[in-house]
């Protein structure tokens, strides 16, 4: 299979498939309570600072519907961007598992800003609409683009100004900080954000997902909705192990630098054909483009990708830690062969 | 460790690990649209007859909820033991996520009667209440014991007469088929089962549960539903891949019959210990005992097991597939050993 | 019509109705910020204490559970007894529009005691289960008995010192105050319960029902609940004005006196005859028999009331502030007749 | 209290507060089993069809929330404008009580097209989509505007070819159908609507508001979601009360043709000040402005209405069925003062 549809596609490290091997040990207490599980929550605290409080989870849904319903009540809201993952891809689980509404607000590129956020705090206190509380970012965006680390301080500043939290959705986090060439901590404990989905699937994990809570006051109960979010895995130990070289080997960098170094190759080699517009800047490890129609259908015969929006007839081809360059390479001579007919 | 608390404590056969090496083959499409889950889904259809539907999910809540909420409305009721996992061990997973009421039946050994439904029926109409729709049963049940297959019939039987339906709890289905030497299928399509929890986990997976949908005539939602129960996986072929040997090849029964064979040894040798009482009969890979006060505080030290209840001073002791006879001899020593003095 | 079957079958007093038209006086703010409102409030406050708050309802259903979701997190617990019109009687809103998990518990007389509560203190702090969070007694209960003013005290202390609340389900609250001759303050505040919800439409209004929080550190988001749990009426005025007489002219007394001597007098009148049997004591204004079953076939071509428990063979027959005298008596006298044949 | 900010702030039709008392005539079944609720329900299929099933609660959001709830599962969705009660002005009942998502379409007046949903039908199958199923229309709009009957029929037309249904919240309908001058039936049943949240309480009720099931084949389940949400009022008939003269003697024409001229009256006469802009046009009882900034301060001191947008700098007016001529020739003298110097 050619996929260039999703870094979902792809499969695990061979080092994360050794990790359950290792830790196929015997006996081991469930949920949780094991040595393996210690060392990867350990392993994120020293990821995120000695306050961050790891809870595994088993999708990316489940870990910005069970960390966003930890610090927001039914009568609240999350603000979005109209592209974000939580209000297109998530069926509902927002509104009708975290009873929260979700306020949409429009966006380019798939970030929001401070001002955008503004007008919404008039509902403070007005009985009869959801009470604005928490911020959700997600980086990088659905689009693959990026918040400087400037602009989510300020949107964090202004969100504790008023009395509300930052939430990131990091399903492609470890994308976001290989492509600022930042930690973990840098791009959220240091910038004031609460809490934060961390997703390690799309990068190279069998599957691994977390609710890391950075704001030591927040969250409490979290223990408690994971188990009724039927997230609480009993042999949690497969869970964590496979984030003991995930982060404590560092393949979570060397997965993301290879897969943005791959989009970049890709929107440049792409990019270079004439008739090929590459929409946008690729900042981590997605490509928007389109192509002459005629050519798309050629080139799905044979490669698997998702017309990202049928109206505009924009594309999206997302590079992953396996993708080869000569499977670039293929595909950028392919578009050519497609497109120059 | 040396654990006789869970079935969960267990690790993973080394077959089910080699399953997950051997589908991390370069791309696969994501959410179960691959050919390793159309594999599984297949196994599942020849184990349960070819109208079975099969649904992956990551724990036996979920699977116990996602299943439950496809045919059951929040105006409805779930009528099940009152020792049911459903209402014990969920968190309120069923209130919360089903949003459906739990009508608890008392329950000696876990099982439940038609006889503890009828009443219930007259609340039918009656808006004020719940309507009774779904009787779960658990198989093997949360003490080990089984229903015979007359007697699920009957139950089905009994459900069917009056618009209801028969769910089955079978976190630990392979143990009760495994003791009543009988296949899947005739332990629930056969006697007119109309949706399995079916658990792989306890019995030898790193994780995999499944909802099964027997009855062609329930459940259409159930996509709609897993997904916003945070349910459906991307890399969905790491679920599916577990149960290519364990149906497959066998595993399920194998590892079944050995668990049930170390119970019955336990129990055998643990019982012959003069002040040691092993409580009921021992049908799978469960044995409920007390042990004096003093014995037990001695081999709590050594041996990680739990109390099953307070107030009646019992113990559960839950054997695994891979527990070894030596560890149940060791043990069967030590309680000797503890016992005696 | 004849109706001993509920105090719901009951008209309004003419007090109540006045009150009505005495509020329709042209414009006034509506969702309770109107003065009306603000006057019923404070006689909620002259009844209960200065640090009450009330929020009105439109159904004691409503009062429920929008109450005890105000202090009850879905993964917590409410106890209550197994009559407890909470999960007896409201088709499942506790569970589907609350979320949490009612913990029912054996009962004979619609009554609990702290020993009942004390064993599910076990499950505190284990992530599977609901956490007990609050005890929920009904006064007088759905038999008409009563708590005595020593037995909630009890309750309280128990309650608070293992960190829980108690809320009292008052939906003959007013029958209760009457039957102990004691001030409403007397039965709650003084007491230590912590939320009470008031009903006052069995006792006399067109529709009138209230959660009033008691303890002065609870609740505070009750605003936000009552409006999204659909109980914000617009009008509010309308439901307030009738709570002016009901409260300030003291026609909850009358009234609630008045059903309990009707009680009284109908279990005299009708336990004097040969054949019939009144069940348990006469508390409140709730009567429970037991009549031979042709006699019973023949009273129910005439008046209307409820066979409680089929099985049990017990009727139900329920007084009003607007039975008279001579009802019960030719009711007494139609037992007679149909009994003695 | 001079007040143009509401109808809800107006008081009940002395018509219908005469119905109370004459309902209040001894004792009657509860929970909608008496006669004044049949006959208020008998009305309803006098003026909407022989097939429309009529279920009466207690607030606009209610009829919204129950009515909905019954049609659409929690993964689908509520198609609405981005002004509409539902997602404004509901405390997210939609989602926390509803479940279901709601798909909000940018709208300048209130209304909605067709052409707004089709591209949403591409989530028609998409498992990580809320599945679009309801179409709702405000009657007229939250802007006081109209769908002719033309729109509100291509959008059933649309609707209905497209597996969905049409909802429309009626909380003003009296307003509307005065304003066409057609009867309920021909603005609902005649055009293809499906189910209808019929509002009184804005129009001379006390308190009245009730989902109007049109289509003969959806909502079966209503009874039971009724009881669940929390709006089986006991006593019925004081609510279904209101009802026999508001529709049966046409009062609730006779109150929407008034409050409809009287916005009319306010429109021209303030319309005339130099300096003051009404918005749009007046087609029911709601006037929308703009007045210079000094001008409206002076005149909030004295009159109550709201600034409707705070960035637009927009006014609300709502004229009621008891506003007199003479309170709107006042406030436009008042306007002229304020405005003028």
């Amino acid at each position: 299979m050619k996929s260039f549809a999703s870094d979902n596609n792809s499969g695990a490290h061979p080092a994360v498939l050794q990790a359950l091997t290792d830790a196929n040990d015997g006996f081991a207490k469930a949920y949780g309570e094991d040595p393996v599980t210690a060392r990867a929550e350990a392993l994120f605290r020293e990821h995120f600072g000695p306050q961050a409080r790891t809870f595994f989870v088993t999708t990316g849904t489940a870990a910005n519907i069970t960390g966003l319903r930890c610090v927001c009540q039914p009568w609240q809201s999350v603000l979005c961007s109209e592209h974000a993952h939580i209000t297109m891809d998530e069926c509902g689980a927002p509104e009708a598992i975290g009873g929260f509404k979700l306020v949409q607000l429009p966006s380019e590129d798939g970030r929001i800003t401070p001002g955008q956020i503004e007008p919404h705090l008039a509902s403070l206190g007005f009985v009869h609409r959801n009470q604005p509380h928490v911020i959700s970012l997600t980086q990088c965006t659905e689009f693959g683009t990026l918040y400087t680390p400037g602009e989510i301080r300020r949107m964090c500043d202004f969100a504790h100004k008023n009395g509300m939290l930052v939430h990131m959705d990091g399903a492609r986090i470890a994308n976001a900080c290989a492509a600022q060439d930042c930690t973990f901590k840098e791009m959220t404990t240091d910038l004031g954000v609460d809490l934060l989905s961390f997703g390690g699937t799309k990068n190279g994990l069998v599957m691994g997902e977390a609710v890391v809570l950075l704001n030591p006051e927040i969250g409490e109960a979290i223990p408690f909705f994971r188990k009724q979010f039927m997230q609480l895995v009993s042999k949690m130990r497969f869970i964590a192990a496979q984030f003991i070289p995930y982060l404590g080997d560092g393949i979570w960098r060397e997965n993301a630098n290879h897969a943005n170094a791959m989009a970049e190759r890709l929107a440049q080699k792409a990019g270079a054909v004439n008739g090929v517009e590459i929409i946008g800047e690729v900042e981590t490890n997605a490509v928007f483009s389109r192509l002459p129609e005629k050519a798309l259908e050629t080139l799905m015969d044979e490669y698997y990708f998702y017309i990202w929006d049928e109206t505009e007839r924009s594309l999206r081809w997302m590079l992953s830690w396996n993708t080869t360059e000569a499977m670039v390479d293929e595909f950028a001579d392919a578009i050519r062969v497609a497109v120059e007919g």
